[in-house]
């Protein structure tokens, strides 16, 4: 049951954030630290971005499968980026049957290593490419600071893990499922994303090169919610992934990874909700359409109760909720509903029935302005077209949001400024000392160098470098 | 690839398991001794187990939820038999960021307790109640002898948990899951399953009675397939869920629980599978019709592509793969698809295309029985009715075979000679002494006292004493 003592955004965004899950029923902390436990509406809408990530990835030809849990400690330690990127963030099981292992196992943070070692046994030869693989897995990493979604040692995801003949095909591939990660967000979550290439410092441990999804969050805190690696031959070579060409010649693998996580809901929460609670993306809410029967008494409840379920029968192909709860009053399901972000919300009342009309009212437009009166015969197609409508307004609203947060600082002074309460967008000359200074001094990182990019020549807001290279800089989750 | 020298199942039924397994292509060892990975063929078959049973959880009312897979020890020394039963079998984190844990965290092998500690948080008053929460999970349980799909160290599974205000609900609860099992094992994967109680020593550690569905396997082994435990107040006692009745009494919940797992594949591939290979249940298969094209030369091969094109398009909304792999055979790809039991598979060739025909073979009918030439028009009936048609074969046959192989034994001596070959259907007092005796001298364990059960009174197989109670006792996997 949620209340309405939401702190604000404005007072603290950080506690607004927790508060906001723990009232709208997402998630709830787990006994372990930095664990969480996913509520059935937490999990609801990460089954729906499963399901739409999921047909995506089918559509493109990739399969799914499992790979196990448990990883031989000595195979992080195969690739030499990888294991020190990796290492500090191990959970480490040393005994199992009651007896301590030979060798320690560790709980997959990441499966390159694992999948990378079955990919040399399963394949031989050109014909066996490109292996186009993915896994739903919840993966484990000791994080120091924890935030519910955000960062938890436990966190559940998808990983994708291909295998191609060439480097060609292997980018192609990593931009691929970039795009993919885009499309989903822009139009399943209606977060608008701004992809790009990962700095060297930023990069996955173990890749060529990382590409990654970037969104601003309400706070103008930047939240990578979405990453796909380009492995190169690093993990072909440590793991002894090979293939004979068709000229019958012994090659290396170029290797994929790509992943996006839990920490979506996250971004979702960040990007949408407003100071009465949650805002769901109409594509991915669990409920689209609360229905508020509204009756003063036995006589009332009757007919309204049965004037509501011809309405949900109406809208059966939706995902629509009747509010059958007769212990609590409409303006407390009002509250309740309005916190858990449901899109739209129709009451009816005894008025109603006998005109034969319903009140449907918007959850992302408050109070009379997003409320309307409509006849019951139309309620189908309004109740569609007002779904297309409020998402294509959260997406609206959060481009605004975000554009209007975005700074093309020229000066180091201005850069410094802009990343308290936006986004820069600067010249930058791919140096690491450049990048570790405005981190050190601003707390922001290089978050993305965004592809396709022609902005002339400009100079480094750090060091006044020449350079063609452009990058986002910002605080980020 | 598959390739045709099976192990017969007469030869060696285990080897027979084994091979068909990574033949075809369902699954392969992992490094870890005891793990295995689930390749995208098996995978699929796990996903439409999934959402089958899925489906059905959510109209009756369950929702999905994400427990956390680290439990604090402390937590399994609850409730005590639970940790007798499971202490041996445990997988134990006792590091994690580089530092040693001041309390080692177990890789959960069930969720009893991590549930139950969370049900004490959310469970206040009778309102409250039942919850009805299930979770898709992988669990760790260390095996010593561990097979493919049957018992590994890692398994995927569904655990559902519920608690409720009542004895009766917890009950009724227990016995609503068993049948959704039994329904799903019969109506989806045409796995005849016999359900029942299991006795005092077969019985989930820390429940008050379970329930079970037993499957005959192919060598006459019995597979317990899927559980359903009345926890009655156990884990609400341990964990102190409670909650305030409608007089504002603090009264303990009744908890139920109940999985199916990755096992199930196995009793699938060991009901249905012969001496070719896979036979999958229709309704589960990954791939329901095959599609072979048969060609001589490049203008052959194009008008009957082409055909096998328009048949894919109009079988579009059954899961049909056309078999378009140019470097292969089509014998080749007939073994192929035999070994991973594709119910239906067409054959086109040149003259097919020229006629109008399209050859139809069943899976489960070896051979010219099981072919036949129909008219392009007919083709989508057809096949719908060749599908369902396939169930109830399989079903039919596995029914068969399994009451052939079940044998009222009326003498120890008759038992003893039943159980190496078959089911004992018998008069048994409920001692364990007599339940030890058998698995001593024959290693037949207790599979089920099966429900509503009026057989009139008998004696014990073992010591004679008079009993109404029957129960099935075999040799299990």
């Amino acid at each position: 049951m949620s209340n309405n003592t939401l702190t604000t955004r404005d007072e603290n965004f950080s506690e607004w954030y927790n508060e906001i899950i723990l009232k709208a029923d997402m998630a709830d902390y787990a006994p372990v630290r930095g664990c969480m436990v996913i509520k059935p509406y937490g999990w609801a809408l990460w089954e729906n971005i499963q399901k739409a990530l999921d047909s995506r990835f089918k559509e493109t030809g990739h399969q799914n499968a499992a790979f196990p849990l448990l990883i031989p400690m000595s195979f992080l330690e195969k690739e030499k980026e990888h294991v020190k990127g990796f290492s500090p963030e191990l959970a480490v099981v040393t005994h199992g049957g009651g007896q301590k292992l030979e060798e320690p196992l560790v709980v997959r943070p990441t499966s390159e290593t694992i999948i990378g070692h079955m990919y040399s046994k399963w394949i031989k030869s050109y014909r066996d490419l490109p292996v186009l693989i993915n896994q739903w897995a919840n993966v484990v990493r000791w994080e120091m600071r924890t935030r519910l979604f955000l960062r938890t040692l436990e966190f559940y995801w998808q990983e994708g893990h291909t295998a191609h003949a060439t480097s060609k095909e292997a980018e192609e591939e990593t931009l691929r499922m970039l795009h993919i990660y885009e499309d989903f967000a822009i139009n399943e979550a209606a977060v608008p994303v701004i992809c790009g290439m990962k700095s060297e410092t930023e990069k996955f441990a173990g890749a060529v090169h990382s590409y990654t999804i970037e969104a601003m969050m309400g706070d103008t805190k930047a939240l990578q919610s979405g990453t796909s690696h380009n492995l190169g031959q690093n993990f072909a070579q440590a793991f002894n992934i090979q293939y004979l060409d068709a000229q019958n010649q012994l090659q290396y693998c170029w290797t994929t990874s790509w992943g996006l996580s839990t920490r979506f809901i996250g971004a979702i929460i960040m990007t949408h909700g407003d100071d009465q609670g949650l805002i769901l993306p109409p594509r991915l809410a669990p409920i689209q359409v609360v229905i508020v029967p509204i009756f003063h008494n036995l006589a009332e409840r009757e007919e309204v109760m049965q004037y509501a379920q011809k309405i949900t029968a109406v809208l059966a192909d939706l995902r629509v909720k009747l509010d059958d709860r007769f212990e609590q009053t409409p303006g407390f399901k009002f509250n309740d509903w309005e916190m858990r972000g449901v899109p739209l919300r129709i009451e009816v009342g005894p008025r109603d029935v006998a005109n034969n009309k319903i009140v449907i009212a918007r959850r992302d437009i408050p109070g009379k302005a997003g409320k309307d009166i409509i006849e019951f015969g139309e309620i189908h197609q309004k109740v569609q077209s007002l779904l297309v409508d409020i998402h294509n307004s959260l997406l609206q609203k959060a481009t605004a949001f975000r554009d209007s947060h975005i700074f093309e600082a020229q000066t180091y002074e201005e850069l410094s400024r802009t990343v308290q309460n936006g986004w820069a967008f600067s010249y930058w000359c791919e140096s690491k000392d450049c990048e570790a200074r405005i981190k050190e001094d601003t707390k922001a990182t290089t978050r993305c160098i965004p592809l396709h990019h022609d902005h002339g020549k400009g100079k480094c807001v750090v060091c006044g470098k020449e350079t063609t290279t452009k990058a986002y800089f910002a605080k980020a989750y």
